[in-house]
Order: structure tokens, then C-alpha cells, then sequence
């Protein structure tokens, strides 16, 4: 088994069509207060909303099964489960002859042969953020207590740049309040091009993608480490680990390949007493390691592989090639409900380096 | 202890200024046949050559303490170490109170504390490469025998773009070649330029960075696997285990972002009776899983931030704003050096995927 | 998070008062048939029967969340719940002043402190046991299917030896035939002595210990390996990871001292084709991996410290000593239940050391 | 790759008759003092001594590579290696068609094929204890700064019952002091017959075993967990990694099977402000979790199979059964050298716990 944590353990269950979805959580600490409140309303940040976004609609209701009692952590694993309610057995459906282009099929079979599910997308279904969501929404309230708090917005949606902290960090209060919308973005002036290319794609059976960007206030400095501890490293894990992400940089990232040594390089200053960076480029990281500036980074999404236009595509069993149309229901773009995901993802890399830190 | 590997566990150990750098490499299959010859030639490709490169030299010899005998992996953990010849113990210096600009030091301070080795850049130095290349030349020559070819170049340097698969995909004997050199780049026509761009930075004591593409030739369909066990992150965490890594991404990258999905998607096709897809926009992998077309990657080095300009930090114990200079021997551009490295993590990542797959 | 599995993920969530308890089981390989009947049979050797054991009565029903799709295994990971029917919620109590001798109670709190749940044993109550047999019946249907079986019995009960491997090698068929009576044991002669024994711990409001004898028949050669890779080890940390164990031996275990090597070493012959040994004082196996014959051992578990009689302990909160007398519903000996979950450990440490050998 | 701690990562790496033998501890804290003198003295007790052992004579001088400086961990992965002075390359023989009975050979063959390295018992052989013993070496010296304290002496050997903690807890001093005997008993007057009894199986060419016991001072309460977590399990992971051992109980052990919990059953009783347990029976550990009482612990040695004396195999190529002498250099009673490897595995688990107790 595969993880990417040093002191939880992370387990995601379920299929797109079973009966639910899940995930246990290992290695808490006991005693960390758990609000099922605010577990919900982040689980709501996730849900499909508006005509954007796939008409399945799930209550997404996260039912504790272990581990938090009287509201608090015990100790013991934290295990969730929240039902599939909605999952239309008629849609399914054996395994296709014609995988559908970028999507999960083809590759799967690949693996699994002809046992693997994936009636709905199966494990590969954006459905199976919501388990995510959830261990990550608990993560995320035992960091707040520390005051550690991750943020994300989009920075770029369908071609459209909209704000990003390359620019001019956002304020951390500016970013939360980004989320009351169902597309959580920092420069209202866009959201006119991005509704309409948004409604362009779903009128045109496309999709479009996306950048998130993710901003982590208070950072502690010293988590990480170097080599294979290296702070990167963990979160660009779990970020990839979110069905759709196809790049992952941090701070400047790609852009700081341009620069020289002088320009690339954050000069340390102090702020009071406080050992702080002119500038951040590092995505407050170096040598794997934060330095106690804010974590950031940048999380690109493909536009979503399920379209309704015709894409040529192989028979399998006729061995020929052939058009098809992918019918069902999807979201034109999952960038909007990916903000939360992006959140979740480092919630968890994040806490588990915090516990491993010891101190 | 964090591990981003299913199968395989990779122990790293070592200090720029210790006595040895070396790896454990636990769980290779027995009846593997290892060229010592062979592994040398890869480990020659880290080491530091020309004048843009630091003076130090060291043998780079890797010797293999055990898991191999007469030439075949045992199936005993494979472990080797390499000397630290030219560790310049004079160098040897306490915990500087002037922190380097975007340099480990401040962070490991605020991890390790006073007990942190950073002589020479202690366990955070490039020279800890020497026994990844090592680990991932071994892994190197067991892919090859199934035809596996992980294969990189320097796409870009100090701001020149160079060829990118982007656009073309490369012979696999053209990358191949190109490692004839020690700055290994497909198109010659831009070779003035990078030479220029390295001697400026050098002159002015400054540094550049650049961005590696890899393409895995012959990558098998069905490696990888949904959420966390993706292969994009699985690459991603051993590839920002390399010192200096900001960015990583998958076929088109951040790149995908601004196209709609009937664009982005690789249609399905035929050749001969194989399955291809007529674009690789997707990097060769879908759903975490690889779909049978070469892996493709592209990984963001930053320029190194060892630079002997002078810099403004901070005085920890005077608690005064400085102006430093950096001396010592230093890469005035670590991207020639880090192509080889780039294998050496895939290799290893990959092979550990295979080895998981059973078949 | 702590694993001693090597392929394979094991994860077991839940408390005996809460919603439910379950186990998520990852890297089964997919194509496996699993059959819901015998999954329940299975567990139904491990629930409460008779006079003996506790009147808490639960269904004990599994459902399958994720993992399995048309009676075969899909290869994502399977979850299942088993709800916690009977839980007594009026049984809720805070944590005790007077913590219970030799139970968990101050050991947990210990750990844990206050936020401990340990009302009906928490995590730490044998109801625990009801997930690993799950998890463990799944793997022993993989299993059977290459004709391996783990079978036990009980080898002594309250003092009173039963048959035991080490005189005689029980008949595979004998030992699954033991399993028709809620107390397996081989020698029946010996069954008046037990039921009498049981009745007077039962009376006495006392409870008595066992050992547990595990025979695994058609073990395949060449599992586990030599140092922390052994197959004792192995077995040994999931068989301690059941409620009430203190005691783990192979083959001739702590008697093997007492011999001479010469005594005590099994000569290779060969049946037909097949190398067999004379004896197996070695419990099938050598250097950390199995030889071929069965593996056989012997767990010990000790009197469930939960008895009505009167004990002494302490008051923490007064600071003085009392005598406590514990009420509830407890068996007064879990070791006929406990048969069960010796081969559910045994079949996820073999097949997890079967997964690894990826032959 | 199998790991049963929690927080350290220990890789075991070399073969009996390779270069070296060495291993890597990933984990440790920073700015802990560790004194090779100490660590030296701690092999000490691991060589072979006097006439009952083999006589291969190894310096066993650890080299540390890295992770310590200046006589304090950095935090880096520690790493030692110990060369193979005495490697006797004549003794080099190809794969033997004679497989020596309850020896390795056999089983080793049967998982790695004919690629296996078992000159001189390859990685099965007790020099492997050798790294496993400096790494436990280094625990110990952070274990005994909490003043945790793991001893071990021999309650067995040949039959012969000596001391055992299940009478009387022996005193620190007492057990410690016995370490400076090559065979450390706590009964002088049993010396005698031992002697007797060890010289009388090297003449005969035969060997014996024994039981060495563990007893922990100062265990720190609330180490380890429930289920999988539990301190047995860590430990017996760990025992059984050393080669030759064939059971492992906790306390009372398998005896405790034969009380009533009544008897069973350790009252609580204050000792001063102190919360202590009269009796001891559960060997310092409920519920898998520690108690504050000493952890006990008997750990079964086998005699190892390496003996003179003509024995039975099967000739794997001819397929006929044969009489073997097995010749070169033998210890005839391993259990001396064993108590210190006992100590090792013992401090390796308990730190790690500590570690993960993060408080």
C-alpha cells in the first residue's frame, strides 16, 4: 500500500456507484475538537452547484463512524462514511469497448482487467473527493486551532488570468470570503468572462480547466525535511492524488526557471522581531523545509475529459475506430468544486508534517 | 519514516562533509543483472564538468556493499556508498548566524536547531544526488531490460527555450545522444546562446536556472492507480526530492489549462493492432494510470541559490539586517547536472510500479 | 500509522459502542471471488454462543461498502461495517475512577488521557475482533483458492491439555470439523472436563484462559524472509494484535530450547518428488521463510480480565485502595471465539506475504 | 517493504560473507548524545567469546557514516556500516545441493532461486545481528537519557532452568553486572552444569538453545496501542527478527493461560503517590498499551541447526537421499551472544514508541 504521510494514515474507499464512499483516518491526536457543523458546510463547498456543474446531486452528509466522541478526537481512528444516494443504478453498465479519450477507462482495464468498476467512474470518479473532503475537513479544524489555516481560490479558468499571489499575496480574509460564491475568485471584474465561458462550454457539450491557487496563512517553519521529507514532495502527492490535477508548482514555479540567482532569491528582513522574506518565490519552502512564510502553490486542472461533442475513440472488440458521445451527467468544469479538494489535500499533507515535527 | 514508494523502501543517508554518501535499496527482485561499468557511466553524468560547474571533483565512486553478487541482485537489500574524497573538512563551519537567501539554512535551523549539519549544505546538498543517481541507476538497468527507457534534456535554460516535446516528441536516440554532452539539449542552434547565458551568470557570479523533460520510451500501459496511488504522484514526490525543484508537471502541463476538453483530449486510434492515442497531451497517463504512451514530464529547476553576489539577510544574533557574501564552491547552474538525476527518480518510481503491478 | 503487512493495507475502525465497527483492506488483487455466504459463516464462529459466553448479541453482518462488484474483487480497496446493534447506550459511562485490574483502563488512559472512549472496552474491546475476521475471511477465500487453509482449534483450556500439533498433526479435515461446535477442540474425550471448567469459571463469576493451536495446511515454500522480513514475525505482530494474547510460538516454540540440535532439527526426506521434513519441529519454516510444510503455532491467550469477582484497585481520584466488582455482560473465557480470529490474522499475513512473492 | 515501527525506519543491509554489514536508522531525534566508546562496548557483548562460540573473530568496529556530529544526532538518517574482516572468501561455495535441515538453505533457495547469496549464511546469518545490534546500540543510549532501561540475561539454556522473573523480579543492578560474564546468568550457582552443559555440545558436535528474558526498567506508561498498534506486537516483531528464535511471551505468558483471572489478574495498589500493580503477570502491558510496570519478556532460542554431527538431507540433484556433516565455524550455543541482540530489538521498539508518543 502506497502513502505519502509520516505519521497518518489516510484510507479512501468506495466507488462512484456503490453504496458509499469513505475514508479512515489514523493517527490523530486525542482530544482535538470536532465541530460536525463546520465538517458539513466545507463538505458543501465541494457540492456540484448551478448549471455549471453535474446535476447528480448528493447530500454529501458525512456520518462519523469512530474515533470522535462527545465532539472531541479520541485517539482511535476516525473513520466517515457518507452514502451514495443518488447513484443511478440503471446508468450502469459493463465495461465499454470504446473507452472515452483522457479518461480513466482505457488505462484501467489496462490494470484491473475486466473486474475493474467503473460504472460512474468507479474509484476514478470525482466522487471520491468527497471522502477526501471530509478527512481533510477534520484536518483542516485541528490546524485552524493552531491558527494554520490553508486557502484556495482560482487563479485561472478557462484561459481567463484571473488574480494570483505571484502578483500580490491575498489577504487571508479576502480569500474566505471568495468562497460564499459558487466560484470562489479574487477579482470580481472577471467573473463576467468567466461565467459566459463557462456557459460557452456547457451550451458546446466542452469543458474548460483551470488553476487553483493555494495560500497557507501562518505557516509554522521547520516542517519537512529534505530529500523524500521534502515539504513539495508531500503536498504535490495528494495534490496529484485530486482526479483532473496535470501540474503542481510552488511559489514562483516554472516561472523562476527565467530568473537569475539574484532576482529568484527571497531576501531575509526582519518584521519586529520576526525573521520574515522581501519576497516569497520560495512558496515559503526551502531545502523542502517552510521557512515560516506562507506556503504557496499552484494546482493546474485539465478541463474535464467527459464532453458530450463526438471524439474519436478505438473499438476494442471490432478493432476499428469509431466516434462517440459520451452521454450522462458531468460537470462542464470541476475547477470551482476543486478549490476545496486543493484545500483538503494540503490540510492533511500539512497536519501530518505538524505531527511529525514533535514539538 | 515517509516513503512515497509501494514496494521498494529507499533509504538515503549522508552529509555533504561526512565521510560517505550512500543508499539502501530494499525489496529488487533477485536474478537482476547489474553492470558496475554500466552504473558508473550513469553516475559520470552527475558529476561536475567545465566551468560552470563547482571545482569540486570527487570519483563518484559507487561501491556496492551488498545485494549483488557476481554480477545478479541477490534479493537482498542492495546497498552502496560513496566516498566523500574532497569534502574540505577546513570548510567545516559552525551554524552561520546570517542565513542564505533561499538557502536550507534558515529552515533547517528552525527544524533541526543547533544540532543541524550544514556543512557544506549537509544532507540539503546537491552532492546527496550522488546516491540517488546510484539507487536510480540500478533501478535504470532493470527497466531496460523490459525495454523501459526513461530518457531527459534540458528543455529550457536561463530563460532560452529549447526543444520541447511539447511540440515534438524526441527519438529516443536523439535524448540519448544528447547525453553525450555535458549540457544534454536537442537543438544545437541554441547551444551558443545557453554557453553565453552560463558564462554571463558565472561572470557575475549569479546563477540560472532551467526546466528537464522526460520521456519514458516504452512506458507500460496499466502502472500507477486511482487517488493516491496516481503516477503523476508518485513521480512527483521522488522528483522534488531533487535539490532545487519547484515545478512539476505532466504532458501539456499548466500548459492544458487554457484549452477546452475536445482539444485536450487524445483521441483513441489504432497502429497496427496496438492502441495509441493520436495527441499525448495527457503525458501518457489517465486516471493515475499509464495508457501505454510514453510518460512525459517536465520538472522546474530553480536557479541555485548559491550565488556569490552580494545579498541582504538578517543577523540572528545581532538582530540586524546584513549584506552577505557567499563563497565557497558553487554550480553557477545545476540544471546540466540534475538531467540525469530526473532518470534516476523515475527510474526508481517506475520500477516501483511495475514491481507492484505483479503481472 | 503503524503496519506490519507488506503488500496489503489493513486498517480497522470503530468502538464497541459506536454506530459501527470496520475495516478497510487495500492491495487485494482484483479478480478474486468472493462469496457474501461463506464471509458470513466465517463470522459466525465468532459470535457469543451458549452459557459461556457474553449475552451481548449482535448480527454481526458485514456490508460490503466499496471493493467488491459481482461476487469478485475489483481491485480497489474493500471496506465493510458491521453495525453495532446492541450497543447499550445506558451502559455509557465516563471514564472510571477505579480503573479494572489487568484491562485496559489505565494503560489507555495513560495514553490517551481523558478523551479516551472506553466504554465497553472502546477500541479495545474484543468487539474489535469482528472486523479483523472480515477482513481475515476475505483473505482466507483468496486463499483457498490456491488450496491454502489455515484451521485452528483450541490445544487447552483452563488448565486442561488438549491435543496439541506437537504430539500429532491433526487431519486438515478433523480441524474443520471441530468447527461445527461452539468449543473446538480434537479430542472429544476431553470435552466433559472443559464444559465443567467453563461452568465453574462461569459460577464463580471467573473466567479461564487458552491456547489457541493454528495448522496452516498446503503452505506454499518460500514466503516471508530472513531478519524483520520473517514469516514468524509476521504472524506473530497480527496474532498479538488480538484482545488477550501474551504468548506466541512456532512449530515446537519454547520446548525447542530443551532439545539438542540434533533432536531438535528436521532431516529433509523426500516423499516421491516432493522434499518434505521427518519432523517440523520448526513449524514450517526456516530462516524467516516457509520450507514447505505447514506452518503451525500455538497462541496463548490469557483469562479475559473481566470477572465479577471482587478486586482490588485503586480510586484515582481519592487516592486510596478499593475493592471494585465489575458488572456487565463479559465471557468467562473468549478463547473458543478467539479460534476464529487466529486464522482470519493468519490468512491476511499469508496472503499479504503471498502478494509480495509475486510469483 | 516491511516495517513494523512507527516512526523510525530501520534498513538492515550486507551478507555474512559480502564487504560489510551495516544498517540505517531513519527517525532520530536531533541533539541526542550518543558516545561510540559506548556503542563499541555494546558490540562487545555481542562477540564471540571463549571456546563455546565460533571462532570467527570480527573487529565489529561501527563506522558511522552519518546522522551524528560532533557526539549529537543531527536529525539526518544514521547510518553505520562494519566491515566483513574475516570473511574467509575460501569458504565461498557455490549454491549447496544438500540442504542443511531447519537451516535456511532450503526455504532461501525456494523464495530467491539460485541467485541467493548463502555463503556463510548470507543475510541469514547471525553477523546480521551485528548492524542490528549497533542500531539498537544508539536507542538504547537516547532510551537511557529517559532512563528507560532494557536488560536481558539467560533464564534457560540446555534445559538448564536459571532465574526467571516470573519468581522474582531481579534488580537493574544485578542483571547489568551479569553482562559482564560471557554467558550472563543471575544465578551463580547453575553456572557449573552450564558450563557442563555447553562444553558437553561442542564435543559432541551437537549445540543447544535457551530462553533469554528481557526486563525493561523504568517503562514509560502509555507506549503502544490496541490491535495492531499493541506493544507485544512491536516487540515480538522485532524478536522474531533475530535469527533462531521460536516463541515469545510477555509476563507470564503461556502460564497464564493455565490461571483463573482471578489469579491472573494484577491488583492495583498505590506505592507512595504511585500507581503500581502487585503482581506483574501481564508483563507491564494492557490492552497493548504500557502500564508503568516493567515490560517482561521471554524470547525462545533455538539450538541452531548449525551442528557437526551427521545428519539426514535429500540431495536435491540426484534426488536421493544423503548423510551430511556440516563443516566449518559454529557457534554451539548462540543464546550468550543473543542477549544482547534481545536488548537491541527491544530498544529499537520502545523508542519508536516513545517517538510516536509525541509527548
Amino acid at each position: 500500500m502506497i502513502s505519502t504521510l509520516e505519521i497518518l494514515g489516510l484510507s479512501i474507499f468506495g466507488e462512484s456507484h456503490g453504496k458509499a464512499v469513505g475514508f479512515t483516518l489514523e493517527g490523530l491526536p486525542e482530544g482535538k475538537k470536532i465541530s460536525f457543523e463546520e465538517l458539513q458546510e466545507f463538505m458543501e463547498r465541494r457540492k456540484s452547484k448551478g448549471i455549471f456543474s453535474t446535476p447528480r446531486r448528493e447530500a454529501d452528509e458525512v456520518e462519523i463512524l469512530s474515533g470522535i466522541k462527545n465532539g472531541y478526537t479520541t485517539g482511535a481512528p476516525v473513520s466517515g462514511v457518507i452514502l451514495n444516494a443518488d447513484s443511478r443504478s440503471k446508468d450502469y453498465s459493463p465495461l465499454t469497448d470504446t473507452p472515452r479519450p483522457s479518461h480513466c477507462d482505457y488505462a484501467a482495464m489496462q490494470k484491473y482487467g475486466r473486474f475493474c468498476d467503473l460504472s460512474g467512474g468507479g474509484r476514478f470518479s470525482g466522487r471520491l473527493t468527497a471522502p477526501l473532503c471530509a478527512a481533510g475537513g477534520i484536518a483542516m479544524q485541528i490546524l485552524k486551532e493552531s491558527g494554520v489555516t490553508p486557502a484556495a481560490y482560482i487563479s485561472e479558468l478557462g484561459g481567463i488570468k484571473i488574480s494570483t499571489y505571484k502578483q500580490k499575496l491575498p489577504l487571508a480574509e479576502d480569500v474566505i470570503f471568495s468562497h460564499n460564491d459558487p466560484i470562489p475568485i479574487l477579482d470580481e471584474g472577471k467573473r463576467g468572462d468567466i461565467l459566459r465561458a463557462l456557459d460557452d462550454a456547457r451550451k458546446e457539450g466542452d469543458s474548460i480547466g483551470g488553476v487553483v491557487e493555494l495560500v497557507v496563512y501562518n505557516t509554522p517553519a521547520g516542517l519537512g525535511g529534505p530529500l523524500y521529507e521534502g515539504m513539495e514532495g508531500r503536498l504535490s502527492s495528494l495534490f496529484f492524488a485530486i482526479p483532473g490535477v496535470k501540474g503542481v508548482e510552488f511559489g514562483d514555479g516554472f516561472a523562476i526557471c527565467d530568473l537569475k540567482g539574484s532576482e529568484a532569491n527571497d531576501p531575509f528582513r526582519f518584521e519586529g522581531d520576526r525573521v520574515v522574506t522581501a519576497t516569497n518565490r520560495s512558496g515559503g519552502i526551502n531545502g523542502g523545509i517552510t521557512n515560516g512564510m506562507e506556503i504557496t502553490a499552484r494546482v493546474a486542472f485539465r478541463p474535464t475529459p467527459s464532453i458530450s461533442k463526438p471524439q474519436q475513440t478505438v473499438n476494442l472488440k471490432t478493432k476499428t475506430e469509431e466516434i462517440i458521445r459520451i452521454g450522462g451527467r458531468h460537470d462542464c468544469c470541476i475547477v470551482p468544486r476543486a478549490v476545496v479538494c486543493v484545500e483538503a489535500a494540503a490540510a492533511i499533507a500539512i497536519l501530518d508534517a505538524m505531527l511529525a515535527r514533535r514539538k
